[in-house]
């Protein structure tokens, strides 16, 4: 592995600084878990009191290592970190995980000065490379270590990117149970120095993983987002983020949990909008989300068979598709009579599919038959299957039939059980590369998300290249806020078309001003400084002929009553349009992301 | 118990035709659950072959049961149904379960002729009344009969009544696993007599339970819902609604399912909204808000605290409830300063209330301050605790410091876990009254549906009395489209004021009655016959002195064109308003529940 991260996650050498022997303690913990990862390289134990710790010879510091550590750990607590930072400079290391908290950041910084030394933390629970490095004290990565590492599935894993230690390492736990196959898991706590965006710059570099979960309180550094998610665009992988601040309580919380500012809201949603990040409010949908994604090739999916063993879930499963806009579209007269052919005489062919409980109990023939048939109509996009998976072996018994008809398709063929499933199904389909999904809006939802984000890659890649610099025509611009008049000038070298208007003077130029535009007209006082022109009464739609004058009076009169001192450059005439469409553009700075355009 | 459906729900005798030996098959489970359940009554099967079946003496037919059978659960093939029933009446039978599907409903009704039997179905799953009847071959049934009925828990009892055997019986078994004691799971299949409202009503009047759950496809007699709901809300039994039918995949896999037609969503809306009625839209969230209900007493939820163990899941916790409408407000200095001396310095006590991963290991001493406080705070409703429920004998360790916690406040107190919960923490938690959800959104969900039950019920009891029929002012209507100045007849009859305006039949009419009213006016046709005024061009708005003349002979021309043959009663002068809030009001005759107000 190259690049900047490398000694982070393919160290020649580790150092845990405040090892314990006790495994039941966090630090104990963050040994044990680095010694059972699969990192071939040496990890040492640090702690004052030398001796041995989980059978290994304990060094009293950092200097007394052989050949130094390219990776220091720090655990020991947040008062000592400064001084392990310049003992561990000192040996030439240059790459920390402070996972200890409460450190004085200004003494750290100091310590570090500037000897290049780059560092995850502080207060982060540090990560877990699948087969690499655990740096973490994370009781879930303790969990998967002692699982073994499960067989590859079909489909591409996960990676699992979290300023927040304690919700980053949940979604490992929660993935596992849900059978999505794992790359890392990385936490990024505080980000004195590295940040989560190093983080997915880092697994998008070393191109393992297929699908990237974000959970982010705010942006260290957002101006950076774009390159990042654009680079994840290019290379098609999918961001999932589960960002929180949207409201002031969160927000609160962000900022005393690691004082992140969590920006404006709806900057960052036009942020994961431009990017094709798919936004999520919780765990269930996001993990719902990866699993699809990780499980089901590009594919854009408009329109879904459901096939059921009940028909108040069918009917429940087509409402919960409709509001998350996939369609359930009445299926073709030909393709209904060749999935009735199967169907016992009460159930229904039109979509949903609802084959009766009778499906539970012939073995599985009528669920294969209607499987099939749908996996392979050009009329949908992806079959829901809804059925009870609750039965031990109900999807073992129907395994070699599956397979082939699977094999047959690359349509999304997902699972959802309305009775409460059990992992064994579950884990089963997920071996056969489908997916079983524990409610759902979930399952819904992720079908979403295959749509949504197919369709922005088509959208990516065909978006025009970027104008070169220079090609915008630049036009002068006074300072402060343009007049209307100012305006339709700077739109003029633009060319773009704005009514007929004039500016008049006086009654007799306003009335030939509309006589010669045609009626109805409508008129606008023009000052700068009267911003607010229907405010102060200096704005007269809809005047017809013979009207002109008492309105261009009115106006005059109603803008020295609202502002006597308004310097008045006249009456705008201006030809009435048809109603149509209305459309806002602007500008904003905004704090994190910079310039964006605001359209509405 | 008394009443129409005592012979269902308290049955002296009961005979299961087309009972079978295996109690792998449907027919064998259902025997097999009727004799485990808490019934004293003699059970006796029914089959033609005769001999024993499960041990019990198998009768050749209803007619050789001694003593007969009240009531009477079918099981047999479809077309054997009509000649059972003929039989279950000529033995004095009037109630009966008919599980058969397949069942030709006209000569089924033939055969019942007009002898009075009541029944259930068909294509029923049937019902489970906790410590009673058991008439169904679900599954879930056998488990909780298996499990035996679990100690009753503080809290109320809740009853599932659904269209949907396989929903209703799956919601049984994931309430189980979610601790939620239940009272009974009434399934209807095709109603061809007794409906979903009639078990509702039996529910409310057996008074037991104190929550009800519907799965409902489409009312069968919606038109008695509004006193079925009525009762509920003045008794405070919530019902909580998952109505299918929204999409139009919803509405046609319901009306094949049980033929039922969905009915017009909006109006379902309107009915819930009005008699207090809580709409889901999965089972997760159903059970999660069964759950509040059935555990928290009626208590307004407006202000939550959030205690947690991760900062980045209390910042998340915070977004939920701020999503859900509930507010997570700064904490008072004051209060503030309380908690803050049980937290760690890197904590935050300004709600979201941190506790760091340290409240983990102390043994439970900051959880239960922190708590206690919470609970007794007058600036919060209810208390979100968020920790991680994953390690076995979490809460079996608090328990003892916790109950004396518990005793001393009726907040609700709500647990979530953002990493995997194990079942027996959940246990122990519902144990003690108290909560703990599978997902956060679930848990905002059930906060919002306290404060919407509570408010509602708070509008239930102070709404003003029914008004004395004929105390609304009858005004006589001809029939047909009004025209507008006849509505204008119609709104000064109840003093509803109205723009001034005069019908005119001339160009002179027309300028005489704008200069009378003053400028700008506006024009409209007058015509029985022209419905649509601004698609006929028969209206011109904001047209000033002068114009009048001009404006009321182009509507003319306009309206001949559009309709030559229309009855002209001439052009409505009117002054123009200035722009405000539009309100519309309607009236619609809906087919399922009669007319429904409209407002928007």
């Amino acid at each position: 592995m190259t690049g900047m991260l490398s000694s982070f996650f393919a160290p020649a050498s580790v150092a845990v600084v405040g090892a314990a022997d006790d495994v039941g303690r966090l630090r104990g913990k963050l040994l044990k878990y680095a010694l059972d990862s699969g990192l071939a390289a040496p990890i040492h134990p640090v702690n004052p009191k030398g001796g041995t710790i989980q059978g290994r010879t304990a060094y009293r510091s950092l200097a007394e290592i052989p050949g130094g550590a390219e990776l220091v750990l720090i655990a020991s607590p947040g008062e000592t970190v400064p001084d392990v930072i310049r003992e561990a400079i000192a040996i030439g290391n240059r790459a920390a995980v402070i996972l200890s908290s409460g450190v004085d950041v200004a003494a750290l910084e100091a310590a570090i000065g500037d000897s290049g030394l780059r560092y995850m933390g502080p207060n982060t629970e540090g990560y877990y490379s699948v087969g690499g490095v655990a740096a973490t004290f994370a009781h879930e990565v303790g969990e998967h270590l002692k699982a073994g590492t499960p067989a590859r599935r079909p489909g591409r894993t996960v990676s699992i990117v979290s300023q927040s230690g304690g919700l980053g390492f949940a979604l490992l736990g929660r993935a596992v149970a849900e059978n999505i196959d794992i790359h890392s898991v990385i936490t990024t706590g505080n980000e004195g120095d590295l940040e989560c965006l190093d983080m997915v710059e880092h697994v998008l570099d070393a191109g393992e993983a297929g699908v990237i979960l974000m959970f982010v309180e705010g942006l260290k550094t957002a101006s950076r987002f774009a390159a990042v998610a654009g680079k994840a665009a290019d290379r098609g992988v999918p961001i999932v983020v589960m960002k929180v601040g949207r409201s002031e309580a969160g927000q609160r919380a962000a900022v005393s949990h690691t004082a992140h500012l969590t920006g404006a809201d709806t900057a960052y949603d036009a942020m994961f909008e431009r990017y094709g990040v798919i936004r999520v409010f919780d765990q269930e949908e996001m993990l719902a989300t990866a699993a699809a994604l990780a499980r089901f090739p590009h594919v854009r999916v408009r329109r879904a068979a459901v096939m059921t063993t009940s028909g108040g879930a069918g009917a429940w499963a087509a409402d919960i598709c409709g509001m998350a806009g996939i369609d359930v579209p009445l299926l073709s007269a030909d393709l209904r009579a060749r999935l009735g052919g199967n169907l016992p005489d009460f159930g229904s062919a039109a979509n949903p599919i609802d084959m009766t409980a009778q499906a539970v109990d012939d073995g599985g023939t009528m669920l294969l038959a209607t499987l099939d048939l749908l996996a392979h109509a050009d009329e949908v996009d992806a079959v829901i299957v809804n059925m009870g998976l609750f039965r031990p072996g109900r999807i073992a018994a129907l395994e070699e039939r599956l397979r082939p008809v699977l094999a047959r398709t690359d349509k999304p063929i997902l699972w959802h059980s309305h009775i409460l499933p059990i992992g064994e199904n579950m884990a089963a389909l997920a071996a056969l590369g489908n997916q079983a999904f524990l409610n759902l809006r979930g399952c819904a939802a992720a079908l979403a998300a295959l749509e949504r984000y197919a369709a922005f890659q088509e959208r990516w890649r065909a978006r025009p290249a970027a104008p070169a610099p220079g090609a915008a025509k630049a036009v002068g611009l006074p300072d402060g806020t343009l007049d209307e008049a100012a305006t339709r000038t700077l739109l003029d070298g633009y060319a773009i078309p704005v009514p007929p208007s004039v500016l008049a003077n006086s009654t007799s130029a306003a009335i030939a001003a509309a006589a010669s535009m045609g009626y109805p007209v409508a008129l606008k006082i023009q000052s700068p400084d009267i911003a607010h022109k229907t405010e102060a009464g200096g704005v007269a739609l809809g005047i017809g002929e013979g009207a002109v004058a008492a309105a261009y009076d009115r106006i005059i009169a109603n803008a020295a009553a609202y502002a006597p001192d308004a310097r008045i450059e006249g009456v705008l005439v201006q030809k009435m349009m048809p109603s149509g469409h209305e459309l806002v553009v602007g500008v904003v700075r905004d704090p994190d992301f910079g310039p964006l355009l605001l359209i509405g």
